[in-house]
């Protein structure tokens, strides 16, 4: 496989018409070859024509041949084998053994929902059979299925350019749920997306489904992004990136004519509560392990811990003590570009010029001239600060976090109450310390996605039982999460037939029950026909 | 019971603070004592504290006290005896049996939503058991489970005083839910809404739940809802009524800095299409079908057949000979109120002035001089005018409906897929004609909540499989419906507990499982304990 730089459009590789970008080694800061194709208007709109023309096939494709797509999918990905890793390497400066760990879980994530849909759980299928016979009037035939909503539009992210980006949790979904998909391309792993749309193009091929079912799109800038999520014939958003993007995009779709759903996941500052006896038994295990969170990725994840809150004293100074060891050791890392680089720099140096807030630690510098780099870095403040600066419980993107200092169990109840939603909150306390903290626990399962114990938020599990969601700003709908098999709950809509013919039926609403998956029959679940 | 015109504030009648109307009964345009008072401005305030307030203990509540406060609902309304019936027959001019019938309906949807919640299907509980061993990295204990969204403002709809109203699908479904719930009550049948808002309190009180679970305000104008729709405790909006009005309240709810979902369900024009053979058989029958369910409760259904689409030829003008010969023998009815009654003479009015729209049947005109009545009309035009017009797509909201002439087939089809969003779509055919429609019914699948088959669309069965929804402009929101067992996921979200102490859990995710509901554990459906 080679790099065009190529849009993919319905099938077809061809350059786009609006120019050209180069992509960038964070590492070196050097341009990367081959250049990159821009789509033009014109493009954009054939990609979204031929989503649509897919659409009307598609959305009645065996469940069998989905799941057959998203498996090839997870095996085209795999043959891309090293030339995947090394590019994805060069375009975010990550370690090959992440891109490799990255893959794995993307791959993963594509059969989990190959065997999900196989499940038709995701269906809903209900049945409530006519009563013909019922007073004062009749109760027709009537049947319950989740369909399809139509051609979805995915924004990939910077900071996962396999997991959470071209075949990531939104496109995996979509397609799983029979809605097309028109890529965004991010321009920060350009050359990766496209050995990826490749790899998923060729899945399209061997599943024999119309070709439109996937499009591949780059833009450096918002244009291409802006148009399809106005298109009239898409019908839903998925978006993973900042809050000015996903605010921007829901904008957007809100000002259509018809306005559609944007799920946009866009970011957290997971605060981390830590409780006095946690701390007084185990302060440096827990600082270690919250520098090791907080670090994770040059800080670049949307569950990266930004907030420590704790009570001041001697067990939470241990905690520092041990914390601003572990940061002053923690060598410079590479960020995923210049933008992100810059904009955490800026922060930084708004952070250390405002009042109120201490450096407690910062990490290594860069020996490096070259590239985008970052310096690790560990503030204080006091709780009453934070309360009256409430901009600084927005997130930072990259390796820094702030430590509140409450004077007393009172004032970190106030900091709780204060949060807005969040992806992640995190609690470490020892076992019976939760009984009494159990207010503090309550208040976190109100404004977040995910409430973790003992543990740290980052590690985003793809299961059953992940939530990665959480209230606005976190993400713009609550109701749903982007990671794990519920994800695919954002792609569908239900549908009644109302005394349908039984030989147009979709598959899954037929007496006979040829998918043999369970359907609530007269409010009986069962996998038994309808007799 | 007595109507005293008083706000239900957590519990609490007081006269409202911003002045006072009078209800009207339609069926003679008098006016209907007590005055009613109007919520003022602090007193919505105090509704939404009381509310917030309450959320934190209803949302622990255990279902089986949500059960019996449904339960109770249901009981006390019926208790409300004669004088709800009476009441609401002056209100609105409906018959007192349409009257029963709805409350019967109302009931029944509570003690639904009882059974239902008993189940436990709806909290999607979901365990996903430690792999501490698991290689790269382990794998944490991972709980899923559904929860109450917070307080839930309600807005009745004027035609369904009761089942889409205070007590109707959107009061019972997040009551359900453990949301407490606020209605502003609607001016056209304010003493009804009271009176149900007694009952509702007293079933709070059964229940000893706290009362700011519920709370009733009126006005006659658009403040309270306003101000209710941006109250920052409040978590989301249901609502039923008109397009302006749904539209009005979405575009406050995406303006406010957390938006909120607002589920408007803002009606369609249900189009019917009449296949040949289907015509050319019983022409009649489908007339005799069809003028009954476009003139039922004077047309003032949101599912009400707005739009009739067949192919022009002998047997369509069999169908119109027999509809104009019912509809001239329809007596003119009351409508709802004044504001209702007008717009419908004048959608009339400029319909009959307006160039390609005929008139080819009136029904009688009232002989009353007082009161609001409606002439029923039947329209026919040519799919080409429809067409180049598609405004008169758009629902109009009371006993009139328009007969569309295609000239073939392939422009029956054109007119489908011009089709914008539509709560219901009907097709009548005979049972072979439908494979040769199979496109016709596809394309009607996508663009309508549910799909009717020879029968019409009017009477929204409450049960598992109703679909009471459809894509934009006929919701808000297409992935939900506003009728049966599924509307309680409007007022939910997921929220995953990770590590989480055992104490602490939602008795839906304790191990022992508690509640005997079915959970997904490990990927594998059961009701069993965890061991």
């Amino acid at each position: 496989m080679t790099i065009s730089g190529k849009q993919l459009i319905g099938g077809e590789w061809t350059l786009g018409e609006a120019g050209t970008f180069l992509g960038v080694n964070p590492k070196s800061g050097h341009q990367l070859n081959p250049p990159i194709s821009i789509a033009s208007s014109r493009q954009v709109d054939a990609a979204v024509r031929m989503a649509e023309a897919a659409s009307k096939k598609f959305r009645h494709s065996p469940i069998s041949v989905r799941a057959a797509l998203l498996r090839h999918c997870a095996e085209q990905i795999m043959a891309l084998g090293d030339e995947l890793l090394d590019r994805l390497s060069a375009e975010t400066g990550y370690p090959k053994g992440r891109a490799e760990m990255e893959r794995g879980r993307t791959c993963n994530q594509l059969r989990m929902f190959a065997d999900y849909i196989e499940t038709g759980a995701y269906l809903d299928a209900r049945i409530d059979t006519a009563l013909p016979e019922r007073q004062p009037v009749p109760r027709p035939d009537l049947r319950h299925v989740n369909q399809p909503l139509g051609p979805v539009v995915v924004f990939g992210a910077s900071n996962f350019p396999l997991a959470f980006s071209v075949a990531g949790g939104d496109t995996a979904s979509a397609l799983a749920a029979g809605c097309p998909v028109i890529v965004k391309g991010h321009p920060s792993h350009p050359g990766t997306g496209e050995l990826v749309a490749q790899a998923i193009a060729k899945a399209v091929s061997q599943a024999d489904l119309p070709r439109g079912v996937f499009s591949f799109l780059m833009d450096e800038g918002y244009a291409v992004g802006a148009q399809l999520v106005q298109a009239p014939a898409v019908k839903a958003v998925g978006f993973t990136g900042s809050f000015a993007g996903g605010t921007a995009l829901m904008a957007l779709a809100n000002k259509r004519p018809d306005p559609i759903p944007v799920f946009a996941e866009m970011g957290s500052s997971n605060p981390v509560f830590l409780l006095p006896k946690a701390l007084s038994e185990n302060a440096p295990g827990i600082a270690q392990g919250f520098v090791g969170s907080f670090t994770l990725g040059s800080g670049q994840f949307c569950v990266k811990p930004g907030l420590v809150i704790a009570v001041d004293g001697q067990p939470l100074q241990a905690f520092l003590d041990a914390a601003k060891k572990l940061v002053e050791e923690t060598p410079a890392a590479v960020m995923l570009n210049e933008r992100i680089c810059h904009s955490f720099q800026q922060s930084m140096t708004d952070r250390a010029r405002g009042k109120g807030l201490d450096i407690i630690a910062r990490g290594k510098a860069s020996s490096d001239e070259e590239g985008f780099h970052s310096q690790v870095t560990l503030f204080t403040t006091s709780a009453a600060h934070l309360l009256e600066n409430p901009h600084l419980i927005e997130e930072t993107f990259g390796p820094a976090s702030i430590i509140i200092k409450c004077r007393d169990r009172e004032e970190m109840m106030r900091v709780a109450r204060r949060l807005p939603g969040q992806l992640t909150t995190t609690v470490q306390g020892t076992s019976d310390e939760f009984g009494e903290y159990a207010e503090l626990m309550d208040q976190l399962t109100e404004t977040s996605g995910r409430v973790v114990v003992n543990g740290f938020p980052t590690g985003v599990e793809v299961c059953h039982s992940m939530v990665h969601g959480g209230p606005f700003p976190a993400t713009s709908d609550r109701r749903f999460t982007s990671v794990g098999t519920n994800a695919i709950l954002r792609f569908v809509r239900p549908v009644c037939y109302q005394n349908y013919p039984a030989a147009l039926l979709p598959p899954a609403l037929r007496d006979d029950n040829p998918l043999g998956i369970p359907r609530l029959i007269n409010g009986e679940r069962t996998a038994e026909p309808l007799r």
